[in-house]
C-alpha cells in the first residue's frame, strides 16, 4: 500500500465520458490498495473559452481577476470526478488549491508556491476519502486567488507527491510517455522507458516533452520520482527520475526542435564593459526569457553584434526594450527575424563523451541545412536555423544518433 | 454618499455585453458619489449546464460536489465585472462568498447564512475599489463550500446589506418591479411604487414575484429596504419596505396564480386525536413543503377526509410518505390530482376590511369557476381551482378588485 499522486490534464477530462474514464482510473488505483490524491486540470478548451470570454470584456484584464476567473475551470473539474468516483461506489472529497493549503507568492497569472499545508487531504485520506485537488491554482498570504501559469498542475501534483511525501505521482496525458523526439514529426521516435530529471528538464525546456521545465525543476529538487503515461491504456509510461550510471551510456537520449522562438540582433553595440549587461538586464526586468545568446567576435571593430533568441510572444516587447537599449547606448541599429527553428539534442552521456557537436553538425550539413547560431550546455546542444528545415534537421538529427533504437551505445 | 449594495441576476450577465452593461450600471452609481458592493449571480444558464453535465456523470451527485460545482458560475461572473469596472476606468475587487466571510451551515445546496464577516468588503472599499461579490455561496465552519439554494444571490445581496449596514439594496432583475399580478396573463397588471414586507413575502411564497420568500424574510427580520427594479432602464421600480399607515388604504395589493402544486387527500382517516399530526410530521421529515390544508367535517362518521397541497416536484415523494402514514393508521386510501392551480389575493389591508373573501368568490363564481380548497391568512385569501382555469381566474380577479387602477380604496 503506497500514497500515489495522480494528475488528469485537460483533455482527461474534456467530456463527461473522460471524466468517467479518469475516475474509473483513480478508482481502480485505489482499489489496489493505494491511497490517491488526484490533481486536475481544467475541462479541454474550458481555460481558453474563459480567456476568450474575458477578452471581449477588458483586453488588459487585471490579473488577479484573471485568476478569479480561470481558477473556477480546475474547481468544476474536481467536483465532476469526485460524483463520478461516488457514482463508483467510493467516497471522495474535492478541494481548490485554498482548501489544501497551497499557499503561493502574490505574483496573479504566474505565482509560486511557497508553501503546501496538506491537513485536510491527511483528514480525507484518515477517513477514507479519494482525495481531488484543484490543479493550477492557490491563494497568497491574502486569501486571493492565484494561479501557477502554464502547465500548473503538473506543478501542483509534483509539489503534493514532495509535501505529502508520497510513493509515486503519475502524470497522466494523451501521450505514452516521453519520446525520443516528438512522433509526429520523427515517425519512428521512441518511447523512453527512464530518463533523468536533467535530460528531461532540457527536453521540457525545449518544448519537447509534455510537461513544463519548472515542474521537472520541483521534481527534481525535492526527489519525486513520476512517471508520464497515458489516461488511454495502461502501459507503464516513461519514468522520470534521479540519473543513474547506466544512463550515461546513452550519449543522446532525445532531440527536439522548437519554432515558437524568434531572433533579435543588435548591431553594432561599443565595445565597452557592462553593455551587454544593460541589454539582458532590462529585458529580464520586462520578464522575457532570453535563450540563445551570441556575440560575435569583434573583427578589429571597436563594436560587436549580439544576437540572442526570445519566445515569438514576446518579440514584441523584447524588440521594443531592446531599440531603447540600442539608442541609450549607441549601438547601430536592432533587426530581427521569426522566421527561425530551434533544433536540439539532449543526453546527459554527452557530458563523458566526445564529438557530439561535431556528428550533429556533419548530419546538418550533409542535409544542406544551414546553422545560425550554436549554443551548447553540459548536456545539450541546440541549433539555430531556417524555421523552413526545421522538421527535416530533427528527423536527420534523430537519424544520425540512431535514436530510434533502443538503448545502446550510440557512439 | 452611501453605501449601496446592488444585485445583478443570471439575466443580466449573461452575455459580454450585457455584463458590461451591468457594470456600467455599477460604475454609474459608484460615480454617482456612492460606495458600491454588487452582488452577482451565475450568467445565464450556465448553472442549468452545469448540473445537466453533472447529471450524467452521477445521477444523485453528492450535495458537497454539487455546491463545490455550481459555485463557479458566480466566480466566473463575479471576476468578469471586476475586469468590465476596470475596463471603464475604476478599481474594482470580486470576491467568493468565503473571502468575504459568508459563514454557513453545513447544509450542502440549501445552506443557511450564519454571520457574515464582511472585513475584505470594508477594506476594499476604504481603498476605494469597487467590491464584487459572489452571490448564493457560503463557506462552512470547515472551509467548504456551501450555496445557499434557488434565490441565493438575493438573498447575499440582502444579508450583505444588512451586516455592513448598508443604506439601501437594490435587486436588479429583467422586469421592472412587482407587480399587481404577472404581466404575461394579466396584460393590464400595473406595477407597484411599494409594498410592504408581509405582502412581498406572499407574492414571493406564491412564485408571482421576482424574489424568493426567504430573501424578503431576511430584509423584514433586519429592516432592510431594497428596490427591485430593472437593469435595463433607469425607471425606480418597486421599494419593499415596513409598512406605513396609508398601505393600508389598499385593500388587495396584488394577485397571483401558481400552477406547480398538486393536491393529495388521505381519505377516511380515523377520527382519533394525532392522526393528522402523524402525516404532517412524517412529511416535514422529508422536507416537503405543505400549503393548504384542509380537514372536512365529520359527518357523523368516525373518519374524516384530509387534504393538503405539496409542491408538484415533491408529489412522488409526498404520495409515498403518506400511502405509508395510511397503512400505519388505517385509513381508507390515497388520491392525489397535480391538475390544479392555486388563486391567491394578498393585500395588508384586508386586516382591517371585510367582504374580500366573499368578493373574491363571487367574482369567481360569476366566471363559472370552481373552488375546490379554501386557504386564508391575515393578509391573503387562497382558492384552488382546476388548472385549466387558472389564467382566467387570475384576470377574473385581478379585476374584481380594480388592481389596474393606481392607489386608491378598492373596497
Amino acid at each position: 500500500m503506497g500514497l500515489i499522486v495522480q494528475k488528469f490534464g485537460g483533455s482527461s477530462v474534456a467530456t463527461a465520458e473522460r471524466i468517467k474514464n479518469a475516475a474509473k482510473r483513480i478508482y481502480d488505483a485505489h482499489m489496489a490498495g493505494n491511497e490517491i490524491v488526484a490533481v486536475v486540470s481544467a475541462r479541454g478548451d474550458l481555460t481558453d473559452e474563459l480567456i476568450g470570454l474575458a477578452d471581449q470584456i477588458n483586453t488588459d484584464p487585471p490579473r488577479r481577476e484573471m485568476d478569479m476567473l480561470l481558477a473556477t475551470g480546475e474547481q468544476q473539474s474536481v467536483a465532476l470526478i469526485a460524483m463520478a468516483i461516488e457514482a463508483l461506489g467510493h467516497r471522495a472529497r474535492s478541494f481548490t488549491g485554498g482548501q489544501v493549503g497551497i499557499r503561493t507568492d502574490g505574483y496573479h497569472t504566474k505565482a509560486k508556491i511557497m508553501d503546501i499545508g496538506g491537513e485536510a487531504i491527511h483528514k480525507a485520506l484518515k477517513e477514507d476519502h479519494i482525495a481531488i485537488v484543484a490543479g493550477f491554482q492557490g491563494v497568497d498570504a491574502e486569501a486571493n486567488i492565484t494561479t501557477l501559469g502554464r502547465g500548473g498542475s503538473d506543478l501542483t501534483a509534483i509539489a503534493l507527491a514532495a509535501a505529502l511525501k508520497a510513493d509515486m505521482c503519475e502524470i497522466f496525458t494523451d501521450v505514452d510517455g516521453v519520446y525520443t523526439a516528438d512522433p509526429r514529426i520523427v515517425p519512428d521516435a521512441r518511447k523512453l522507458d527512464v530518463i533523468s530529471y536533467d535530460e528531461m528538464l532540457e527536453m521540457a525546456a525545449l518544448g519537447a516533452a509534455v510537461m513544463q521545465a519548472r515542474s521537472v525543476e520541483v521534481a527534481k529538487k525535492f526527489g519525486v520520482r513520476f512517471t508520464v503515461r497515458s489516461s488511454l491504456n495502461t502501459r507503464p509510461g516513461t519514468l522520470v527520475c534521479e540519473e543513474t550510471e547506466d544512463m550515461e551510456n546513452v550519449v543522446v537520449r532525445g532531440a527536439a526542435v522548437q519554432k515558437d522562438e524568434a531572433k533579435i540582433t543588435i548591431m553594432d553595440v561599443p565595445d565597452r564593459p557592462g553593455q551587454a549587461a544593460r541589454l539582458f538586464c532590462e529585458l529580464a526586468n520586462n520578464n522575457i526569457n532570453v535563450d540563445v545568446i551570441v556575440q560575435n567576435l569583434s573583427r578589429g571593430k571597436s563594436a560587436t553584434d549580439i544576437t540572442f533568441t526570445v519566445p515569438r510572444n514576446d518579440m514584441k516587447l523584447a524588440l521594443k526594450v531592446t531599440e531603447a537599449v540600442c539608442k541609450k547606448i549607441g549601438a547601430g541599429g536592432v533587426i530581427s527575424d521569426d522566421n527561425i527553428a530551434k533544433v536540439s539534442v539532449v543526453g546527459i552521456g554527452m557530458r563523458s563523451h566526445s564529438g557530439v557537436a561535431s556528428k550533429m553538425f556533419s548530419a546538418l550539413a550533409a542535409a544542406s541545412i544551414n546553422i545560425h547560431m550554436i549554443a551548447t550546455s553540459e548536456i545539450k546542444i541546440s541549433v539555430v536555423i531556417d524555421k523552413a528545415a526545421a522538421e527535416k534537421a530533427l528527423r536527420c538529427v534523430h537519424k544520425a544518433f540512431n535514436l530510434n533504437e533502443a538503448k545502446k551505445k550510440t557512439q
